[in-house]
């Protein structure tokens, strides 16, 4: 015992524990921004890929008939939105990396990065629930306003859109830990 | 000019303005969080109020065919959320009161508001963009998959469901307004 508590002065002295913490949300910070950039990225490859003709039947005799995400505004939408939010996650990742090298801007980099993410938030959240409405709007159909389901047709394009809104989901997720992330070291520096 | 000048030392010293300013947000964040509650309960209230009965051929014969909220699982989602939040609205509203009496606190209260902020932030707004899919598809139907347009029948029921369209985009601006303040007032009490 007695030496373990000899030892521990040196050990509080060689490393100064709040600028550690600091930097380890600072990591969490970028690979969170890296995962935003990743996720968005992928919904949209997802759906962008997507497109598939089938034969249906039109006044009897089979035609081809195409399902493309250009055709839904929805769809636009979300991959307008998407588009966008990759972008914030790539260029926030190089702010947030850059940041780490300077500590002394930090927190009012944070501050601007907060404001940002809760509109980047508020954006990506509408286009998942707009694309995940029109999905399953597409996989069940509705019988009150003969509004027939398509994706008993259109598999592959039904699978690309489901794994596009998981993905956009995971995003959205991200993007509140963020706001979490920043809100929290914002307040650890607060003096109590 | 020199007795205007010779007059700010004593404005400055009558009036202490750091925790003036800080009253201040506090009171624009009591104000933001009620409109929050009144926007969500008249977002909830024009759709609940939308039903609409019309008369609409079928087979030939004219059969009276109601559009109700109930019918469309989009719409169950964005009342459920907008009740959520409602409740959500009123109750920080009486916790961002009762913070102002007693702002020893207040900035513990102000983090944890802004963590539960975002996570309504994103139901809200998935929820508006949810609803706001569905109105899209209603109001212009989409010929690529046959789903016919209905607001030229149920014009009552269109018009309910944009207000509350439009009063739910106010609701989630405000949201975001929300985070917006309590990051700002959490970031003035850092140190500089």
């Amino acid at each position: 015992m007695a030496s373990t508590t000899s030892t521990e002065p040196v050990i509080k002295s060689s490393s100064a524990p709040i600028p550690l913490a600091a930097l380890d949300y600072s990591k969490i910070d970028v690979i969170l921004r890296f995962l935003l950039f990743g996720a968005s990225v992928s919904a949209v490859a997802s759906i962008v890929s997507s497109d598939q003709t089938e034969l249906v039947l039109f006044q009897g005799v089979p035609v081809p008939n195409p399902a493309k995400f250009k055709y839904s505004p929805a769809l636009i939408y979300f991959v307008s939105a998407f588009s966008v939010s990759g972008l914030y996650g790539l260029f926030t990742t190089i702010v947030s990396i850059s940041v780490i090298q300077k500590p002394r801007y930090k927190l009012k980099f944070l501050l601007h990065l907060l404001l940002c993410d809760a509109l980047i938030l508020g954006i990506v959240a509408s286009a998942t629930g707009t694309a995940g409405g029109i999905a399953y709007l597409g996989l069940k159909g509705n019988s009150h306003v003969g509004w027939i389901k398509v994706c008993n047709v259109y598999d592959k394009f039904c699978r690309h859109l489901a794994g596009s809104i998981a993905t956009a989901l995971f995003g959205s997720i991200v993007d509140v830990l963020l706001i979490w992330l920043s809100a929290y070291t914002l307040h650890t520096h607060v003096p109590k």
